[in-house]
């Protein structure tokens, strides 16, 4: 069960509203955000399928009802209501690891406005994060170019446990390749990987010896800690002895380098592990690694093989949130839905209005060119002409042409019905390579690491007329009300 | 239960070997940190009272085990002995929300080298993340100067449900009044509160009329979010009209603004509030709050009386997580206890050996001069001169006078034993006023926002003197081996 005081204060005090005034009537959510992290041209959107999971279980235990009611704020009915309160909205989104972009509705919520305002802080407590994450994790392993694979090693400086399990979640659908974290390895049947700690090697009398236990007892999986004394000296002899012994077994061993000039040393060790014979042997670094770090060795060309990284992974480092929002875009009124947003002194701000859809164009090599936001009503048809409106610009716009394009898609689909999973359960491994595809199929410009071209995102014409015609009427009341 | 499996994957590979070894005398780890975050002079310890908790429930269940045993790389005999498995150790801690500072250990573990090996990675995510955010909220709180409280709203940009939990937990002992995360309400008693969202106002025609419903139900917690329209225009407006109505009643209202231009606005809606006899009504303000905004805010002399802060605080902002780490510091050889370290190519950077405890000394007026990391052996005494080493410069020293200090206290004391607790439970309350009557004991220049002046932790004599025995020892040998 998940329990549903997992959510903002306000939302019970606002559903408690609702419930009272019996203001129930149906109402539409987008969830978007509105600039890409990290200087980026893109996200990965996760979370969704656990987000899924949990809103099939979010309700009110015994002892959730019993706390709220001791806050003395509810009433009774109200907390009776709570007792058999599970969500049974109707959710539509973009597929888990799907390449996404600013302004996006990403998640799309239908159902009672009591409902559909109690979910919120859930959706993005577990969609911001996710999402930030495996964005993080795509741009590392774009920054390695195919070298090397990256290991989460973040449990110890993530955000508590759970903080933890769903950044191992989020960095694996980002395309690393294992994790540290054990139960990530359980609950997620991610593969799990470590070295030793350099503990390991200060309780033994020298590092030959830690060095030769540990080969001793996981002769397949022996990456052997070099740093603890002296990298140079002491620590990769040791280690050379030891992988020569073990080459005469038919077995190869790692090293690990944990401190120092990163650059320099993997080269040194590269040279000393070779002429030893042990070109098998592989390198893994690690210690405060980051996207520019990855970069910056890379550049050097240092011979890395794989990459154990932690902090900067699994908590964004410098940026450390998704600036997801959750908005009202459609409220039932007599039975009809009626389209609204909600203003801003800036229209950049203003969000889109009415039950929409994002249809993703491609080309003739099935290369994404360009998404348009439309009206859900709005039917697309292949071999027309369409008109691709600036989200913010007015002035702006170019004429997707049936030339240019070879098919659409739609990239909001059903996920659950009256609070059911609807859609299909896909593995772990499978999500992360469906995203990994996608992502390749943009074109390169789109995932330069600072500075990328902005991919195009669009407002069909019939949902920019109708953002236009509610801006201008409120302004004309509010003016109004003024003289 | 604390799932076992909430740790690196390392420490199991590792605590096998010892345990197929019978390699498991006992041993001494120390956790401590190098920085200060935020580039501050401080921070207060976070995490312990949770961490001994998590410990004594710290345990491998049958489905863990079968995991385990899933990945071929366990012996038999050492899952059963993990089927018994619970944590043994003796912890010393500094007590919660206490100020600390780098260098020092502010966990002290003994157990056998199994024990306190596996513990690593839960202690670490546990403590460092609550350390650095209690941190930030004491810096928050101080840059208010007292001008109003601070609301953590931060559960729907933190990491996963866990991590937000942490989190409201962690601010509330640096200083935050209440938290928006109705569950953190329940689990740790910490008051709730809330104001309403956008989708309130734009589920009613009329601001006015969402104002007045919402003052109906809420007569005592009735804060208006006057900025859905036009915060100048339609959004006061409504709130002054419905202010007055309360007041009729008796009753006090309060706005709050989540855009723009916080210091214009406040001003101008204290203005108008004022004019109309609303005086009492409160102002709040949100809207992706950081120190430096509440810094620029208060300098302008905005009149606020509550912060809503959320992901700045949450995640710590751009420094999303503590560098705490977690390393050996003495192991049992033949039934003695032998002082250990881990050598850096920087002296900054080689741990400290030994068994050790800290000392704080204070001055006349009981406010902190500086600590003094000792052996635990040590005994000080009252009226007695200390010189104080410097950690790192070895050139560097000072003489603590008996005329100098009051007193001094020993910080590390007794949280557990044979891995229960032995220390009393204190309220989240209780810790908090603690804390905060600590850090207020210090002197000022030490907790400017940005370059404080540094407060001093040395070592003694005795222990500055082991560490350079063993340095040289270790590198003379080193050296012996090169010739």
């Amino acid at each position: 069960m998940t329990s549903a005081l997992i959510t903002d204060f306000y939302e019970l005090t606002m559903m408690q509203g609702y419930y009272l005034e019996h203001h129930d009537s149906r109402a539409v959510f987008d969830m978007f955000y509105r600039t890409n992290p990290f200087q980026g041209g893109y996200t990965i959107f996760t979370g969704i399928e656990e987000l899924i999971d949990k809103l099939e279980s979010f309700s009110f235990s015994a002892e959730d009802i019993s706390y709220l009611e001791s806050l003395d704020m509810f009433d009774r009915s109200f907390l009776e209501y709570l007792k058999t309160y599970r969500f049974h909205g109707t959710v539509y989104a973009f597929d888990e690891g799907t390449p996404a972009f600013p302004g996006e509705p990403l998640i799309r919520v239908e159902s009672d406005l009591m409902d559909a305002q109690l979910i919120e802080t859930l959706l993005l407590n577990t969609v911001n994060f996710q999402t930030l994450i495996a964005t993080k994790a795509s741009r590392m392993v774009l920054a390695t170019k195919g070298m090397g694979k990256i290991m989460e090693f973040g449990l110890r400086r993530a955000q508590g446990e759970n903080g933890a399990l769903s950044a191992s979640r989020a960095s694996f659908i980002g395309g690393t390749k294992s994790t540290s974290n054990t139960q990530a390895g359980k609950v997620f049947g991610i593969p799990v990987s470590g070295t030793m700690a350099h503990s390991w090697i200060m309780s033994y009398a020298t590092e030959e010896e830690a060095f030769r236990k540990f080969a001793e007892l996981y002769p397949d999986n022996a990456i052997l800690l070099i740093d603890t004394y002296d990298t140079l000296g002491s620590g990769i002899q040791a280690a050379i002895k030891i992988g020569l012994e073990q080459k005469a077994k038919g077995k190869k061993i790692g090293v690990r380098i944990d401190s120092g000039d990163l650059s320099y040393l993997t080269k040194e060790i590269r040279a000393r592990l070779d002429a030893a014979g042990l070109e098998d042997a592989i390198i893994c670094v690690s210690n405060d690694i980051t996207e520019d770090i990855i970069k910056s060795l890379m550049s050097d060309g240092a011979p890395i093989d794989s990459w154990g990284i932690g902090t900067h992974l699994v908590t964004g480092g410098t940026q450390s949130s998704l600036n997801g929002v959750y908005k009202l875009s459609a409220k039932e009124v007599d039975g009809v839905f009626q389209p609204c947003l909600k203003i801003s002194n800036s229209y950049e701000k203003t969000t889109n209005p009415g039950i929409k859809q994002v249809y993703r164009f491609f080309d003739k090599s099935n290369s994404p060119i360009a998404d348009l936001i439309t009206l859900d009503e709005e039917k697309l048809e292949e071999g027309r002409n369409y008109t691709f409106f600036h989200p913010f610009s007015t002035a702006d716009l170019f004429v997707m042409k049936a030339s240019r394009y070879s098919s659409f898609k739609p990239l909001l689909t059903k996920k659950m019905e009256d609070g059911r999973r609807v859609s299909e359960r896909r593995s772990l491994k499978e999500i992360q390579e469906t995203s990994a595809g996608l992502l390749a199929s943009f074109d390169r410009s789109y995932k330069r690491q600072i500075n990328p071209h902005i991919y195009k995102v669009s407002l069909s014409e019939k949902l920019r007329n109708l953002k236009t015609d509610l801006i201008v009427s409120a302004r004309v009341k509010e003016e109004e009300a003024k003289a």
